[in-house]
């Protein structure tokens, strides 16, 4: 089947496109990394959200969920690696399954980390997002591996048991991965150099030899997953008014397009970005 | 005293701008036609505004009005009839008093009458959207009077007490003036026309001859508000994906920006009119 919208990410601008997509009735699957935002959980006090004053990121989450709990939606939990666009459809890839929709919204979020200069470069060419997608290339190789969030240890794992070494550069604290083959690196790099494909990991001090880096994160730099997306100089995805990107029958809401990084921001958007998709679709109907 | 921030109006827009400029400690004047927006308490039933699933119009009114009052922020009660720039700041003409401040968020809703053709030409030459401001211009003349809203009957009366004539086309059911002045006309113009000043109101089938026109609406079309504001092909005001207007330190939020007309889009938009509006004048600030 191919859906009609595809819905990448569960944080407020995600649940507002979802809860349209369900409300206009349109064919959609929602994917999400993990299957609510950690990040609102996280906010200590929300002032600002129109109409529910003084709650706990907590008490948002939860009413986020009941609202799409009536109307029976929820994301499923799946890492999205890569879109790939054919003549009128978008192929989401994923650990498992790659299901096909005829239009995108990209609810990413914002990455806490930049990438690392090189980083962007050398994607396909020795750096890696996900573990299980590309880990295979690399056994009996050395990688250099960063791992953003706790959650995404067991990728750690699963890579240190195809590569021959890991340089570990876990940036969360409690990180309890070991192993004869792995070597823990308590700094963030500063670069990821190379020829035609990437080969050092540098650090201020120093550098190591790598055959691969994975960056292990909770949410991907927007260019990495769609080739051609245009971003802004401080790489957030770069919209129209409708929330349109570059791409025909892409768009995006949230954080992932730019300040400010608010609730009421991200849910407007979601819904602008879910009524844009439909139009498209329509316009595409005709 | 020159207020940081003047908000026109009291939809979920103008209440998301408040709130934000509240949090973040501006001085701030709120300005709104009727002191809540009729359009929401009106919605019958409101499935997408993320957070509080499936409730009505009333109760989302209900519980913007709760959110204001734990802040101790509510709307003054005041028709804005014109917005005038100066070098640094902006005079906001009401019936009564004309507040200053330094930055405007126009939360204007959507006009659902449509301007008349020539209306917007006429503007200061024959045509007013203020009794009170241009009442006493038409002392013993003869004049048209559109009125969009039974709230608005007590100017219709101060007119008819001034004009020798007053053709009266009220736009609601169960219009109860009446006076040996006035003659009601169940028809909407067409079309507006003169010379250098407004002298004829045209119908389908007929016109009348004029000293001006009164056109009593709950909200004004943008441009008649501020000289030189850009708006759409369509008559929304044009704004940036800050929410900024051409006219610096200008900006606008909610159905006044365009579609979709969605409470979500609204407060969404007012939250980041808010935010540029702060940036805007730190920048005035350096």
């Amino acid at each position: 089947m191919t859906y009609d919208i595809a819905i990448i990410g569960a944080g407020p601008a995600g649940v507002s496109a979802a809860i349209n997509a369900k409300i206009l009735d349109k064919s959609f699957i929602w994917l999400a990394g993990s299957a609510e935002s950690k990040k609102v959980s996280r906010a200590e006090k929300i002032l600002n959200y129109p109409g529910l004053p003084d709650i706990s990121g907590e008490e948002l989450s939860a009413a986020l969920k009941r609202h799409c709990d009536t109307l029976s939606i929820s994301p499923t939990a799946a890492k999205v690696t890569g879109i790939y666009p054919s003549k009128t459809s978008f192929t989401i890839l994923t650990g498992d399954e790659a299901p096909v929709a005829r239009s995108v919204i990209l609810c990413l979020g914002v990455e806490s980390f930049k990438p690392v200069p090189g980083e962007l470069d050398f994607i396909g060419r020795g750096v890696s997002y996900c573990a299980t997608c590309d880990g295979f290339l690399y056994r009996g190789k050395t990688i250099a591996v960063l791992c953003t969030d706790k959650r995404l240890e067991h990728e750690i794992s699963f890579l240190a048991g195809l590569a021959s070494k890991v340089y570990l550069m876990p940036m969360y604290p409690g990180c309890e991965v070991k192993g004869d083959n792995i070597q823990i690196i308590h700094k963030y790099p500063v670069s990821f150099q190379g020829g035609m494909r990437l080969e050092r990991v540098c650090f201020k001090d120093g550098e190591i030899t790598v055959d691969g880096a994975f960056l292990l994160k909770e949410s991907l730099p927007p260019a990495s997953l769609i080739s051609g997306l245009a971003t802004t100089g401080d790489g957030h995805i770069s919209v129209s008014r409708s929330c349109a990107t570059n791409i025909p029958g892409v768009f995006a809401a949230g954080d992932c397009t730019g300040r400010p990084y608010q609730y009421a921001k991200a849910v407007g958007e979601g819904n602008v970005a879910a009524h844009s998709a439909v139009e498209y679709l329509a316009a595409l109907d005709k």
